[in-house]
């Protein structure tokens, strides 16, 4: 076996490093009076989106995205290999109602948080493994099908804590493919399960946070780069608390990333003025952050290496009322501007 | 762009087919009292598996099948460098708390009914991708779990109708590497959602068959192999009802697979003396009977040439109440006894 495509315990380097062709992004109205406001490529001020379910509208986000991803790119839908997509809802139910109308083989994945790294690293190996040519990568999230199925009703007004974090409306796509073009992703290290035994679900970034250091860790060790070597460490989502506290786990394993850090949570609502306390989250924070801002910034240079480290919190509506504390997840992929020789 | 690991559309040929070198199956008292008793590693007797809620048991059981599965390889369990798996708790939790333990980086998915052979095809392009030399593909499923989930609380003893499926439970686990020996994995044929507008949750055979007959066709199209070449395509789990279904628009599409064709839905229980109705279903019932009684005999060359096609209803609880159809999906993996030239 050829073993030059892995580095270390978790990490694999890309021969024929995929190229990120074209991304898009779809946010609802508050994500776009937010930080981010005038970057999306679309935005919805109606929060069932046209149709009778909040269901439903989240699922018409993600297929909006993944038409206005291929579109953008100019790729034939016939040339596209695979579809790579999940989401928070029950049985992902979000996902396989938006890639129905694709005629594309489809593996659906379940991460939380963590899918937009998750199917960004699949899709690459896809290509990269010469199964696929072009593949699609996408989640999304709704807060208020998020709050029905994992909260309260929302006509209850349920008090949030001031750890909570507030799930993102939205859903981007990314469409990868062989093309001679940066961005890039050259890199990905995948994420072991961390369970640091926290078992409050209004805390998520608290119980993300060691799992984001541990990959983050695991990518520094398996690759030599150093926090100097990227002008930008984004998790998404830790919020405010858990950012703090990732910044701190790394410092106790040796990397000083608080210079490079960000984190999507962070990235994309005022905090105060849009009273979303700790931060956003959801399967579409970091997507929509990604899509619609990460990505032009490396595309005009702003940012040259950019390590996306989606962070999920895999427990279920059920599993803290049995008792059980909050398995989480953090997968790293290296997004680069730089030309990668093939 | 090498292109010869792509057939067709849907299909890859691996380069260096992935060997499945263990794998393991841990069942049910129900399921030991059928048509495969005596064939799992384990049966465990009590439904709670010792611990405090089914969920918790479900996880234990996919737990106990990865340790097992790892053991009877006498492979280190560091040297594993993937575990793909999913289950069909809300959130997939069934499989964050049994991979917990684990310090393997993990890929969650969610593929309903369909994850073994989803596993098993992302599991097998990782290896001969060469991003791993081990990889871990499972999944599960627990009669209780799914019934509280999906349908009524036990307690309240519902009427089943004459189309309805057994959940089985159980959990089965394979470990893929490289290596000399077959049983080996050549192709996977991965599927799209189909959804033919089926709503009848009680009905899923009917729902997925033509999932499975889509994959299936698309097999054969793609790679110019017959029914003939196969001894046993064997799909998981359409039941009684899906499996005519299935036979009959497989010769609509010129494939004649009703001699060669069987269904793990319909291998596993006596569906008379055990009042199954249309058979077994579930994540685990596939798993199980592939890791208990297929893959012994591909190892004893009683099979020799495998199409495994496990096929999954991704639907929600609470889509179907919301108006919707069903969308289903198939993947195919196909397994040979022969040696394969690397």
């Amino acid at each position: 076996m050829n073993k030059t495509k892995r580095l270390g315990s978790q990490t694999v380097k890309f021969e024929n490093p995929p190229s990120i062709i074209s991304e898009y992004s779809i946010a609802g109205k508050k994500e776009n009076e937010g930080k981010l406001k005038g970057r999306f490529d679309k935005t919805v001020d109606d929060a069932m989106f046209g149709e009778k379910s909040w269901e439903k509208a989240e699922s018409k986000l993600m297929k909006s995205a993944l038409h206005g991803v291929i579109a953008k790119s100019g790729i034939d839908e016939n040339d596209i290999n695979y579809i790579f997509a999940g989401d928070l809802l029950n049985q992902c139910s979000g996902s396989h109602y938006a890639v129905r109308g694709f005629k594309i083989p489809f593996f659906g994945l379940y991460g939380a948080c963590s899918t937009m790294a998750e199917s960004l690293s699949l899709a690459a190996m896809s290509i990269d493994g010469e199964f696929a040519r072009y593949a699609l990568a996408s989640t999304s999230s709704h807060f208020c099908s998020a709050e029905k199925q994992f909260r309260f009703p929302l006509e209850y007004g349920g008090q949030r804590t001031p750890t909570a974090q507030w799930t993102v409306t939205g859903s981007g796509a990314i469409l990868l493919g062989r093309h001679d073009k940066p961005p890039y992703i050259t890199h990905v290290t995948t994420g072991k399960i961390v369970d640091m035994g926290i078992k409050d679900a209004n805390n998520m970034g608290a119980a993300m946070a060691p799992a984001a250091a541990d990959a983050v860790t695991a990518h520094f060790e398996d690759t030599g780069f150093l926090p100097s070597d990227y002008d930008l460490i984004v998790t998404g989502d830790l919020g405010y608390v858990g950012s703090e506290l990732f910044n701190r786990l790394m410092k106790e394993n040796g990397f000083d990333t608080e210079h490079v850090h960000n984190d999507c949570g962070c990235m994309i609502f005022y905090e105060k003025e849009q009273d979303v306390h700790s931060g956003g989250s959801g399967c579409g924070c970091s997507a929509v952050t990604l899509c619609s801002s990460i990505l032009k910034d490396i595309r005009n240079k702003k940012l040259n290496n950019v390590l996306f480290v989606a962070t999920g919190a895999l427990l279920s509506r059920s599993s803290p009322l049995q008792g059980e504390s909050i398995p989480c997840i953090a997968h790293c992929v290296k997004i680069t501007s730089a030309e990668v020789a093939e």
